[in-house]
């Protein structure tokens, strides 16, 4: 199994040309102990492999039970890295992972959703001794270290590598818009052409989803709480509406909104025979599993990574059991949307090694001149080149 | 493994609401033998299914070496049908199978690209006595039967399943188009925004993966013989010229021509570094993979289904061998997609059971009621009501 | 007012490549009398500039009553055509029009919609006599003609140029899609983005209505008779269903069937306050203006081209006055769209003065050779280079 | 022609929802003298009479000299409001009228570009001891008054309209992109499908061009300075590279940027022969018109609203002399939109009425209540409901 896993990390080193370049760079770890919490499969591996290769000790588990690939994880630690992760539906071994990564004392965490960083500042705060930043990935994650800092809590500096543009303009939209379709389509093999396509939510995310939904043929319907957005959503040509309503028509419901019970027992009841369901949002609180396990006289896998729950005389078909789907039951983001995004890990890293000392206890916006750099790095790996402003246009910005 | 093959074939059968349907309809084909030669995958399983509870005896084996699926050809067998099939890149294997269906002498043929049909027509003349009919599935199919046509060697009527308007309007293009598409994002986990895709071919199919490689972000560039073609690819936005030209700066190069040699030898040779290549025609003909093998210094799995080929200092990736990647390497059509085909092929095999011995021995094209009969079960399905024009209205478009 | 006319020729004639590379070919009209029955504007004026520099003796005239823009007329004169049109409301004064043209004893005559053809055949059959050829521009004048055959009337050969490949491709498609939208949005300066557009009719020419609106952000709804149009706009997404029910919330309603009476008067009354009405099909009975006129407790014009009718304590507003939108209050189809069509007319029209003779007296389907040959000189026109077959190729299509 | 101009207004009013909601609100503007320096036709005209019918006493000029519609500008004389204003291309006359509305001492100015708030802070700054507030419409009019704080000049509280995102979302987007390809069209009759559209810059105006041209199915090219959004229109499908390439191949050049002389001298003696330039940005400063002049050896009018000039042998043609073409040679934005930015800025202005004692001479955020405010009335006019968060999904979105 290890022999697949080798060969997943050898695809996507293939393919990450931001990380290749940066191991090629100046830049060093030497001496660093970094904790990793990330969804563990090729691209994340290899992002751990590029900061072993800068001279950090890395440590690493997985940030969700379900997104864990068994055979990465072992090929991982032919490369020197300490792994404790495991594939499991079992949260407490997802948790007492966590915790043999702590066990490490990190100066550094690279985080994905904010648990580890969380349980450093709760159950584990005697790591917070040695613990010198953090950098975090998701904008759930983020909202989580705000929430920590709001109350008091935090003891280290955080950038928030979510909030990069490279990060967020692409990773959520791009990232996410392509691996949740393309996840729906391997799962079920079901035509999207004409298809009544639910999305919740029209953040990033959820705009990602609703222009691929659309790009493969999908009617889309959006539902949102946000009234800018909402208008957004209509002049962008998709039907906007209550959840409550619109899961009465609708073939697929995606969510991606960052907040729980998104769909109300009511609307599992509403919802039509053989209506699909998936999560695109960080955790599994979207579609409410709890209650659809409740409202369940029967259910059984009916294809792999689709349960099928009966109730009320219907079908209900739910991807990758309300995990996020597209790394739950699939591969995760496109390999080059990780590469960008760990290419600003990489460098946030690097940056917080260097500038701890003087850096605050708080969440820090990603550092704008890293963000250009990583862009500029993009547009050299596909070999674009575009213009500059000349002085006089400069001078004209400024003083007309 | 047989019991994953019921859960695709139990998967399948509630979303083909089509078959379904005819199936509860007044149909006959008691005493009838099909002989059916088709990609062999859980959809196909279900026609069989249905072509069965019609009463009909149904013998089947595959019409492509990679595109059986081995635990569908086992559950199928525990409906009582006759299978003659296995996954294999063994040709002459292949061939045996279809011998075999013809060992029993079947009634009517159910063909998928011809190769069953011109066995018959060729090899294994002595079965011609006992054939009744032809329904073929494929442009390539009908285009092969009606060499056989011109040859003066045909020798039963034939329907033309792949020329009704249900057929090639739909499953060249949205079935295509979508499955090629997530046969090639799910077999790379690449990212297909801005990614250089080039579609050799602007046929139903061509515009298919053209449209949806665009739905998913791609810029798409398009080659092709025919000068109307080409005019329509360049007003649809696409950038259009010559192969040998375009190749140069693909990422991804899909053929959906029906020749051979899309790619010749010197364009080979002028791909990208790490250019991916699929073909979506039915032969494995399009991309030269005979000069391939010849070319490469070193080849290896490099992911599965990818076969990376070694060259002239550079790196290309082929998907499923060069065969039709959406069903060497992926779940073939969408489920809906080939529901609506198959009540076509239902359709036109009783049409063949009750009209044989008064068609001539000729490819016929899909009968147009039976074509309009199928769109409207689809609509009914689908819960979709349409206008009916007046009177009046029929009136003035006669009179006017 | 000529001088603007001369300056709307001048235009257009930069961008008539086609026709350009024909008056510098070696096609001959010299001693041929062509009578045109044409929306008669710039493009149309230049078409009959290049009969003339073929050597024909031109006489021309409308073919829709408010489709004639005055200043070309003029300006057109001043080339030595003989003109007939005037824009006008009086359709008796527009018919007057088409009997001076058929004074003229025309050998060819070059028809769109057909009236010129049909009064020829009816109330004027004297000019029969003189009568050699008709190559007629639109689906609708095709059908009409196909009726005479029909009935036994028709006399001379007739080529339907609006069946070339390059005619009904793309005249219809993205020729009608964008001066469509484009008249919409210039004479209503209302916002696209997010309205609800229903489109009646999915053929070429809806279709490439409900393309263009998706483009500009509508959202889009279709209405049609036919089973298989509809499917195939529920899969490229759009919202189908009865147009008596989609009336009621759409914004914007398009018309673009070939029938009478799309909508109905119940229809009329379902309305939306402040629904916009526009039509696209050749004749100005697909809204019923009778109706409208019958229902409206008043009506004026509350901006250029658009009429406001108020009945039943609403307004609904109709842009030109319910004849074909892009001509009535538009340009018409871009002027490159013209230059294929016309090059395609200019081909037929020497195409029957060599072959008259030999030709029966029935409607022709466009020959294949001219069409593919307009094909290939737009290519060059566009600078687009496109792969040949090879002769192993060629060999393989037909062995195979 | 004041016939025409009311004709005009009262076409927009019917559809500008939100103004006519806030006239019936209970906001109060008696005694107020506003100076507005906007773009004048019928949607700014209703937006005066509304800021009258609020009790404001109102002095309008335009803010670009090509821009202003003289009819409106007489109609809305007849509604009691002060106007000056002309359609010229006299800068100085254009100037003058400026220097009479500042001549009106007003408290509050509405500026569309800055041009009367920078008069008001150089040449006329006796007119500063009455002024209380300025609210701002465009981006570069923002950038503008920032200019003048960080200069340490700016003597009032400017609200910054242009950043509200019920502005900068929709206005820079939806309606630069239909109304700049809604001008091209109009003005050129020519076809867009198909052609190579060069956008340059990719920020708000410029996404929304490029959105929409490809709408028309045009091939679009993109140019940017800034990398990370030159990435962004990479993944979204476009061609990206130097403007000096990209203007070779080019049919059309769209300049949206913000900064002068995007086209250089080689950039335009590179044109092909034909290409047509259009200008999106605010100032005539993009398209280096001062340089075309010198170029040309030949110009006229050779269109409406299209210059041609003749140089190097071959002819370019400018829509609209290089102004910002949806305003100087068609209607401008869309009615729908300016109703949101113009509900924006009357609550704006109203704000300012009610706090401007209390606020700092510096260029405030758009209050993130008022427009969520228009947001939701913008639902309420569209007859659309959206969902509430839960006080359960309130309370998880903090805690969690």
């Amino acid at each position: 199994m290890a022999k697949t896993g080798h060969q997943k990390i050898e695809w996507v080193s293939k393919h990450m040309s931001l990380l290749n370049m940066l191991q090629k760079g100046d830049y060093d770890l030497t001496g660093w102990r970094i904790g990793m919490s990330i969804h563990l499969e090729a691209k994340t591996a290899y992002l751990a492999i590029t900061l072993k290769k800068l001279g950090a000790q890395v440590v690493v588990t997985g940030c969700n039970p379900l997104s864990t690939q068994d055979d990465v994880a072992q090929a991982l630690a032919d490369y020197g890295i300490e792994v404790h992760a495991k594939r499991t539906t079992d949260e407490k071994e997802y948790f007492s992972f966590l915790h043999r990564v702590l066990d490490s004392k990190p100066d550094l965490i690279l985080d994905d959703g904010g648990d580890l960083t969380v349980l450093a500042h709760t159950e584990r705060r005697e790591v917070l001794e040695n613990l010198k930043g953090v950098s975090e990935e998701t904008t759930t994650g983020v909202r989580r270290l705000r929430n920590l800092q709001e109350r008091g809590i935090l003891n280290v500096p955080v950038i928030a590598v979510n909030n990069a543009k490279m990060k967020y303009l692409f990773d959520n939209r791009y990232g996410t818009g392509q691996s949740v379709i393309d996840s729906i389509m391997r799962n079920t093999n079901l035509l999207l052409a004409g298809k009544k396509v639910l999305v919740a939510g029209y953040g990033w995310c959820g705009r990602g989803i609703a222009m691929r939904a659309r790009g493969m043929g999908a009617y889309v319907m959006v539902s949102e709480v946000d009234p800018v957005k909402a208008v957004e959503a209509i002049m962008d040509g998709f039907e906007v509406g209550k959840i409550s309503e619109l899961c009465k028509v609708a073939d697929i419901v995606i969510t991606a909104t960052g907040v729980k019970d998104v769909l109300k027992e009511e609307d599992l009841l509403n919802l039509k025979n053989g209506a699909v369901l998936a999560n695109a949002g960080h955790f599994n609180v979207e579609i409410p599993m709890d209650v659809l396990e409740r409202l369940a006289e029967e259910k059984y896998e009916i294809r792999q990574n689709v349960m099928c729950y009966k109730f009320n005389g219907k079908e209900v078909y739910v991807i990758g059991l309300g995990r996020l789907v597209n790394l739950a039951a699939a591969d995760g983001h496109p390999v080059e949307i990780m590469d960008i995004s760990f290419a600003l890990q990489t460098l946030a890293l690097v940056y917080l090694s260097k500038n701890y000392a003087t850096l605050e206890k708080k969440v820090y916006e990603y550092p704008a001149e890293l963000d250009e750099h990583v862009a500029r790095l993009k547009l050299k790996a596909l070999g674009v080149e575009i213009d500059e402003l000349t002085p006089e246009q400069v001078e004209y910005l400024k003083n007309f």
